[in-house]
């Protein structure tokens, strides 16, 4: 099963919910839902990790913890969102004892409130058999930018830049199961200083989870625009710019704009890179020298 | 572990969130969160329903989307609350394959529409082996009833009447593991016509998922009164009076109220039953002609 797809099917099949349920402004397929409520336009997201598909058996209970709780308020940063409310669920192996169990449960309340945003409920519940895999979900209610209003992933328009904040690559060290992936800050002062700062000019923002090359080639087709990448201008942690823009868990910030864009966040002093413009047309390319790869088979997928 | 102790460590290490984050009405500890959003009051849940714990394999993927979606609404009802919007995540064993992904977030979108409630978003996700339990998570975010605001377990007062919607027990068929905790339907139109009637008279309830003894020992914990049940009142699906009060998954309401209560409710033929009163004191107390049994006794205990 890829995933891709059947997100893609399920966005597909959820095109047409605003017409009988109008308070959504924006059903499946982006980084949140958005919804009215009552005169608030709001942020939904839920996402889970899972033992040895986003986290190693054997990862300290708090960095588990830490790394649910980041990845659902990275989707409220790609939104220029700010988190309101969480829920978190745990699924637990049969042999989980009660005071690892309440040691998870106090560091999700812990995380969730070092994002400002109180864990105001959930569930816990074991799993039938023990070797069954570790299972956390976490869900958090924001707020969407008052002044910008959300930031969507389909409001690239040719002319505009391309960037990213931060470094990109190598967040999952494979010798250790360790590494960014699990202690990164999700992005969400500097997602709400750009629009702060560019206002409408922010056009279409993300936050990078599958590597940059899969990542910005939904954008540019949500967009229905081409993306034009030069691959010396990407910046790297990895050691080449296809690896960086291979790995997935990056959690770093995607975004289009036009006008001028400051190098640094101000506040949190992240970088901010140009990486490439956007054009008329379809597709994510990514020019190395003379030649050109079609960024749709770089990336992380998950099968 | 039981999860009723660790649940219960949950709510006390958060009984002071509201003293931080102000827009929390209500945290941890109840059928939902209530938060403030703007000037609406909104209740927040989420559930979790995991193979061989909640249905047994080989159950219909029809059956397991809708006691998915229908176990949240269900937290929405016990409070008196309209459904608004929901997410879903679903945790797939390895093998499982495409059509069926998609079969079953087809019929977890029309079930949450079944209950006027849109899927806005979710995340699909595979285990990472193939004896992995599908666990599926449901949130739903829904507004408090206007006039009577949201009904908690704790506002029982000596004086009131107990009641109970529907028949209790028997809910889960042990030969074939089909039964009404899969078919039920979740009391939102009775809930909100019973908040509708009785306005503030309505003082207690929750929906009862862990058996009558057990739920109704905490609503009267959690309100500090004591509860004298009858248990020649209790109406009964199952074969006798402690079997019905002890099998979970009932799903019905269990509510305590001043004043007279209607015997049926008007839209939906449901039977409302008188089954005790409430006093000043402690415990909840099920009386057999002289006898008196601990009702904390008895009842369904995840574990």
């Amino acid at each position: 099963m890829r995933e891709s797809d059947l997100l893609s099917a399920i966005a597909t099949r959820s095109a047409n919910l605003g017409a009988r349920f109008p308070h959504v402004l924006t059903g499946p397929g982006d980084d949140c839902a958005v919804v009215r409520i009552g005169h608030t336009d709001c942020l939904l997201t839920v996402d889970q990790v899972i033992e040895d598909r986003h986290f190693k058996k054997g990862t300290p209970l708090d960095l588990i913890a830490r790394k649910a709780i980041a990845r659902s308020m990275s989707d409220i940063a790609a939104m220029a969102g700010t988190p309101l409310f969480a829920l978190a669920t745990g699924a637990f192996p049969k042999g989980f004892d009660q005071a690892r169990a309440d040691e998870l449960s106090a560091a999700l309340k812990r995380w969730a409130e070092h994002w400002d945003c109180p864990l105001v409920g959930g569930d816990l519940a074991s799993l039938p058999r023990d070797a069954d895999p570790l299972t956390l979900t976490v869900t958090v209610i924001g707020s969407a930018h008052a002044a910008r209003g959300p930031v969507l992933r389909c409001g690239a328009k040719p002319g505009d830049g391309i960037y990213v904040t931060g470094k990109l690559g190598g967040s999952f060290d494979p010798s250790t199961g360790l590494g960014k992936h699990l202690t990164f800050d999700p992005r969400l002062t500097e997602a709400r200083a750009l629009a702060d700062a560019l206002g409408a000019n922010l056009h279409a923002m993300m936050d990078l989870s599958d590597g940059l090359g899969r990542d910005a080639t939904r954008m540019a087709d949500a967009s229905k625009v081409r993306f034009d990448i030069a691959s010396d201008l990407i910046p790297c942690n990895a050691i080449d710019w296809r690896r960086a823009a291979s790995d997935g868990e990056d959690y770093e910030l995607l975004f289009t704009a036009s006008g001028p864009v400051p190098k640094l966040d101000p506040q949190t002093r992240t970088t901010v890179t140009r990486v490439g413009t956007v054009s008329a047309g379809s597709g994510c390319f990514i020019a190395e020298g003379t030649s050109s790869i079609n960024a749709r088979d770089l990336g992380w997928e998950h099968t």
